[in-house]
């Protein structure tokens, strides 16, 4: 019942180059704490570095997807890979982005009995596939997404955050890496719609 | 994304025998709603005073299995089955029997990982067998648990627990049960332990 | 190579409360001998009353569903959770209901292979996905059984029949419950139809 | 609910070359009907010839493993395998040379509750691994077979045996060979051993 | 890290009897080496024979699959049981056949992102369902093989190679057989097609 | 039998960013050829950085794993990941930093069946864990390790480029990227170690 960050080596910010404790300060002054996973990847500055740019790529890229569909994303792929990290954090921020207090645990749970639109579920459906089973994609599955609305961009957007956080997922279940006690509770105030 | 309670017919207490309409106000007097689950089943009154029979003489049975440990059971086993109503309902309950905030999404997303003392991950190991393939089960499943302490009597509680919240996890996804909107908050605001 | 009933304690019938002895004695009285189910379970007599009410409320209800058909649906699931109490008893069952000597073992060991009406492959097949992956039940799986004749009523029925019978599949399991002698000859000796 | 023998075509045994027809004679002679997969297999009687070699050098080989071992492999792979025709026929078989009513059930639902000698269920148990994850088999398995008394001979034959069955298994599931009525009544009849 | 070409015992052709020593000459005669199938199968004459009269008859029969979509099958399939012999041998011969050097690479990895003509996907996805999944086969398996234009001989083609690659891949894998090392560079330097 | 480097748009080297064009030139000027996976994530050049500088930081770091080693993990995880490109790419630089012409078909097949040191055994062992059960990753699996002489660092290493990996197969598949002719026959033509 151990409460440490990570199994591997934990690092403080200020061991960082420059660069990269500028902008995990950004974050912290934002959110209020240091996400674990920065303390837990920063033995090693330079996948850190690209690790962070890649999310940033992906998740921050004007246009396309909205912040709460790239969060949904993440959410149902990291619990369909069991990681406790993305599942508790990402949560958070889904709650947060999509203003709705239920649909994380929902779509953690099961995505299929989430309150989903059709657009929603589609793409949950193809990430869910990515993430699991992606030797098996094929045209049906891409077809069922411009069915649903999705552009090109829009398609390689689901599969390339699902493939990132496939990665990430994997890390912290190799490395333990513990949530944030913060990340339970927030967003949980949202008020429920209709 | 219907908010109906069940795809099957839902009918109102005041439907129900006086003997289940009086047990259900019990609870609802005391919780402040009635769960979905009753509702759900109250179009079968003989199986639903089955199933709060059997319920009750498993979950509210006095002495073994402390009431935490029973909910945390029920917690990782119907994750492990991916009954959406079961986890919220639950969870809530298993964050209330164990004073802790943070328990019930640990578990629910990856027991492994969740904040266990050995004699519970002894425990939930042994439930997510019985959940998943029951048929492997052998003298040495039998043998950890005694290791870790558990008498026969709590070892059977174990897995009658896990059957029972088998059955239900399969009743919620065949008829689509929804949680109330109550459980997904209860238990939340609970302090975090050292 | 041990002949017990259960690796569980066994109590005499004559243990039990009236009712239950009653009950049982019906049973027996008619069969003659007192399947192993009851002794394995006698020893939570709370445990037992529930689970044969919930049993009678599934299997004796009138309407709907055949007895024949019923009883497919246990030995159909039973046999996907690799249970040996239930397929050799409720085989023994099926065959004298579907007065058809060869149907248990045919659906037990591969129901797409068996003499099965399209009426009842449907409800085989709903009812093994039910057993394996409820999780994923979905509109197209009720679509599908609407389309094959069965009312919504019978939808319930085929679902909860299959969920009690994957709770008592996982008791049978954790306790190593063993046949009566008497269930595998049963029925056997029914002329074949046509 | 075709009764069909298979759906592929049928050919009488009087059109195969004289020594597969001679052969064929002699089981029916013996057994009073012709076996279902000779006349499934007939059509492709080069095929049909290198079958009932294998068969023979595995089955009718002079020591080593004894019939009945030999035949409770072929029933355990089988019921992993889901094959009807095989599982019905070798169950018979199996009642016979192991002059034990029941353990051909017992070993086709759940071998692990069967009532088998350490020495049988370490056989089983590679069997199993041999028919579903031969890929994993490795040393440690092995092991296992020499410390239960197996020789070096006899550990192929297992294999052999397993992977023989394997693939009749496969061809019978392809083309939905349907066993003879006279093997699921064959044996029952045995006197059960104390 | 054994060189060993089987983890039984391994005897010289010139103990065969003669016919299996004639006719494992002509093969050595014209590939140049002993494939180390047959050393490692001659300590089981009787085996040996049968398995080579089988071989022959699915893939040396005239008429129906050509050579290459034969050897197709089994590389698909032997890939699919992760069988290192036949991979590497049976890849050899494909690239020999197909007259592509790439087309066994491909096919081992995903056969769903080789250069297959639709014929070739319908007829590979039919193999690997009977490799993996025989049980579930059904009328509509066999209807998308006829749409695709093969006959039923050509079914039964596809389906009895298949099984009997099973069975050779649980051979190989029960004993460790090692590939030659001819087989790996064997038809690499084939032109690329346009 | 599409040839094309994958289904999203491919742009020309030519439109990328200096520094991108730079760096994919001295890989072009190594090899001859522009490896198609640039080609294929040219079209979205922030991804491409973050992914070349992820891809060094764990592959071109200095100490630790060997590069051969790297390499064998790529080449097992892509493989049970069924990922063509990465299999047939990584297989030759596998050959070419192992000096070892058929290791990668072996480690692409059967792990457990190649030529392969205890130490390296190990290694893929956790590797192949991290890409398909990494939820299951335990002190015992990091104990395994070390035992083998693994230090921390290169225990990170060996589940970083997993993962890394993991993400990339994700996104081969989704996009179905094609390799490069150039793969098949690299390193091919490098004598057999006795």
């Amino acid at each position: 019942m151990s409460k440490a960050i990570s199994r591997f080596p934990v690092v403080g910010v200020d061991t960082l180059p420059e660069d990269l404790a500028a902008r995990i300060k950004v974050i912290s002054d934002k959110s209020g704490f240091v996400p674990n996973v920065f303390l837990a990847m920063a033995h090693r500055p330079d996948e850190l570095r690209a690790f962070m740019d890649y999310h940033d790529a992906l998740m921050e890229k004007p246009g396309g997807l909205s912040k709460a569909e790239r969060e949904m994303i993440v959410v149902a792929t990291s619990a369909a890979n069991d990681c406790q990290y993305c599942v508790v954090a990402h949560g958070a921020i889904l709650r947060i982005r999509a203003k709705n207090p239920q649909i994380a645990d929902q779509v953690a749970v099961n995505w299929r009995k989430a309150d989903l639109t059709p657009r929603e579920a589609a793409m949950v459906q193809y990430a869910i596939k990515v993430a699991l089973k992606a030797q098996e994609i094929g045209p049906e599955d891409h077809a069922a997404l411009v069915a649903a609305g999705f552009t090109q961009d829009e398609i390689w957007d689901i599969g390339a955050i699902t493939a990132f956080f496939g990665m990430s997922n994997r890390i912290v279940n190799m490395a333990t890496i513990r949530p944030n006690d913060e990340f339970y509770s927030l967003g949980r105030d949202i008020p429920i719609k209709g």
